[in-house]
This record gives structure tokens, sequence and C-alpha cells, in this order.
């Protein structure tokens, strides 16, 4: 039988999951809003940032009450510390999806990405929905293979994105400084977005190794070492 | 005479402070080699990042051991993670100068901003620091008036950054589209970089007060309620 400790933990991983999922959708809706100049759909994104925000901050509070409740080892502390990392990288992407929304309303009834960069923004929107939808079942699962792989998705990323440059940067661009500039901080936001959700995948490998991702070989995994959210653990040295 | 715990909590303030100090220079030095086209400078304040990173680490594994410890209460458990937020805050600065001395570096031997701009991106740079020079007092001095006049100061940010869209999309705008996504950038990188600033010291006054500074009306400031980086304090209720 679990104990209260470990039953809080649990929940709390739940708290992260759901804001995983909230943000994905966010995101995804945020980028219909913005290739189809859908304002109510751009309204609906920026208000249900509200609640991407709330989760966070109860999930700050319970995280502290509950480390207050009992005698933490390193390890818990670790856990919990990492798992309010986790929180500010899902709220961050939250406002993230915000910003695109906020755009697309700035400038309906257009839309602000000219119909030629409508599939890279797309794709790049897609790309972004899926990383954040992964990120939310490595949560679950603590699969470190699947959350080494969100970092080579994330390639796919960076490739779009400067495909978006290029295009802005060629002398055949027509469109103007107006959309330009918008089109490079939409870019931004979505490179950005997908670097929160693979920050998030690299902290579960952290929560399951107690390695960060980026110092660890290829070789096989080893076994649990830390603590994770849900599970249990001994002493880890490194940091968080 | 101080316990053990007040002193870790003292040098742990002293490495945010450090951190400030770290990343205003670092925002200086990187709108000076943006606007001169230094690459010296560049390069310095792209390789100095690092030692903001590595403070960053140290001060989270520091915190978390402090924790793991003693028992600790509410209060102190959000006392530490209000400097690990504080930190990350900083680390993010760090990482926004660098992307400007990034910008500089990858134009030179041109600058990236027309001279028309100059002094427009000049006044960005010197509030920027100047904003995160008075977050590194605020720490120190936890006065929590000097904290709330960031906010203040952070409206002439928002100022500036409007009239760099403005110019931009003056009809009249004859630098091109490279220059245009160039200055897009640097205008975003300069408003966050402020942002963390206030936000820094936002989260002092929590720390000084128990309440968030959006929260707070202009009424006479309560005396401590909550513990500090440095001092003590009694429960508190509220999230961090």
């Amino acid at each position: 039988m679990r104990d209260a400790y470990h039953e809080e933990l649990d929940s709390i991983g739940d708290g992260l999951v759901e804001m995983a999922r909230l943000v994905g959708s966010a995101i995804g809706r945020a980028t219909t809003a913005l290739l189809d100049a859908d304002l109510k759909i751009a309204e609906s994104v920026i208000a249900a940032d509200e609640r991407v925000d709330a989760i966070q901050r109860d999930l700050e509070n319970r995280s502290i009450d509950l480390l207050a409740r009992q005698q933490p080892v390193a390890t818990d502390l670790r856990i919990v510390v990492t798992g309010l990392r986790m929180s500010a990288d899902l709220e961050r992407s939250g406002d993230l999806a915000r910003h695109v929304a906020k755009l697309a309303r700035l400038r309906f009834p257009q839309s602000a990405v000219p119909a030629d960069l409508h599939s890279t923004v797309l794709e790049m929107g897609q790309l972004a929905q899926r990383l954040m939808s992964k990120a939310a079942e490595v949560i679950i699962s603590k699969d470190v293979e699947a959350a080494l792989q969100l970092e080579a998705d994330d390639d796919r990323m960076d490739e779009l994105h400067r495909t978006l440059f290029q295009r802005l940067l060629d002398d055949r661009w027509k469109h103007g400084i107006e959309t330009a500039v918008d089109v490079t901080l939409c870019g931004r936001y979505y490179e950005r977005f997908a670097d929160h959700a693979v920050s998030v995948a690299k902290r579960v490998v952290y929560l399951v190794t107690g390695e960060h991702a980026d110092e660890r070989g290829t070789a096989s995994l080893p076994g649990p070492i830390a603590g994770t959210i849900g599970g249990s653990g001994g002493e880890t040295d490194g940091d968080a």
C-alpha cells in the first residue's frame, strides 16, 4: 500500500501531465488560429492560459507543503525541485502558445503568416504539439529512451526554423517588413516551445537515472538510481 | 551569533548577487559588441556565460543540501525555492545576453544594428544593465520600495521596444529584411532580459512581505512576515 507521501507525489505528477496536455493543445489551437485567422480560437487560447498558470501555482504550493510535512532526504528534495522546474517549463510553454494566439488576434482578419509559408508554420505547430504530447507520455511512462528521443525530434524544429529564416532572407521575399517581423517572432515562439518540451523530457531522464541527459553516453541504461515522481530510490549526486 | 543555516542562506544570497552582477555586465558588454561590431567583446561574453551557468548549478546543489540537513518548516522551503527561481531567472538572463553577443559575432564586421537605431538600442542595453544592477542591490538591501520601482522602470523598456517596432514598420525602412529580423530578435532579447530582472525583484518583495507584488496595494508596507535570505521569519501562506 502506497504511503501518503508517494500518493501526493503521484498526484503532483498528474498535475504536470495535465499542464503538458493543456499547453500541447494550446499550441495546436494557437497554430490553427494563426493560419486560419480564427479570432474565436485565438481568444480561447489566450483565456485558457490562466488555468495553466493556476495549476503551476497549485503544484508549487503542494510541493512545498509535502516537503514540510516530512523529513526529506536529499533525493526527495531533488525530486520535488525537479518537478518544480518542469512546471516552470510548462508554464512558460503556455505563455508561448498565448503569444502565438495574440499574434493571430492582432492581425485578424488577415493571417499573420503568408500563404507560401503556411505549410512550414503548420509543420512547426504540429511538431511542437507532438513534442509536448510525448513529453506528457514520458512523465507518465518514465521511459528514458523515449525521453532521449525528443531531442532528436527537436532537430526537425531547428530545420524548420532555418527554412523560415531562409525564406525571410531570400531576395524574393515580397511580404514586407511587418510580416517578416511576425514570422520571426512566431518562429522563435515555436522554437522555444519545443526547447521547453525537450527540457521537460530531460528532467525525466534525470529523475529516473540520476544523470543529466547531456552527460550520458549511449551505453546501456543504468537502473533507477534516484527516486522518481511516483517511484522510490536511493541517494544521488549530481545537480538537479 | 548566526547559526550555520543562516550563514549558508546568506552565502546563497551572495551567489545570486554575483550572478546578477555577471549578467548585468554581460548585457552591457554584449550591447557594446553589437553596436561597435566588436568581435573580441562578443566572444568574451559568449564564453563568460558558462560561469553563470556553473554558479546556478552550484546554488541549486547547495540549496538542496542545505534543506536536507535540517527539518525545514514551510517558510524555509519557500525561501530556498524562491532563491532557486531567482537563479533560474538570472541564468536565463545570461543566455539572453549571450544571444545578443552571438548576433554581434554573426554580423561582424558589420554592426547588426543600423546607425539610425543605435541610440534606441543603446538605451535598451543600458536600461537592461541598470535594471539588473538594481535587482542585485535589492537582493542585498531587501528594500521593497526599490524592488517595486523596477517594474515602473521596465515601462521605459516597453516604450523603447515599441519605438523599435515603429521604426521597423515605417514605410521608410530601408535596411532590408535581414536587419529587420536581427532588430526584432534583439528587441525581444532586451525585453525578456528586463522581464527577468523585474521578476527577480518581485521575488524579493515576496520573500520580505510574504505577498506577491502583483497582489499588493499601495498601502503602507507590512513588516516582514516571511523569512528572507539572510533574515528570519514566521509562517506564511500564498504561493511562492
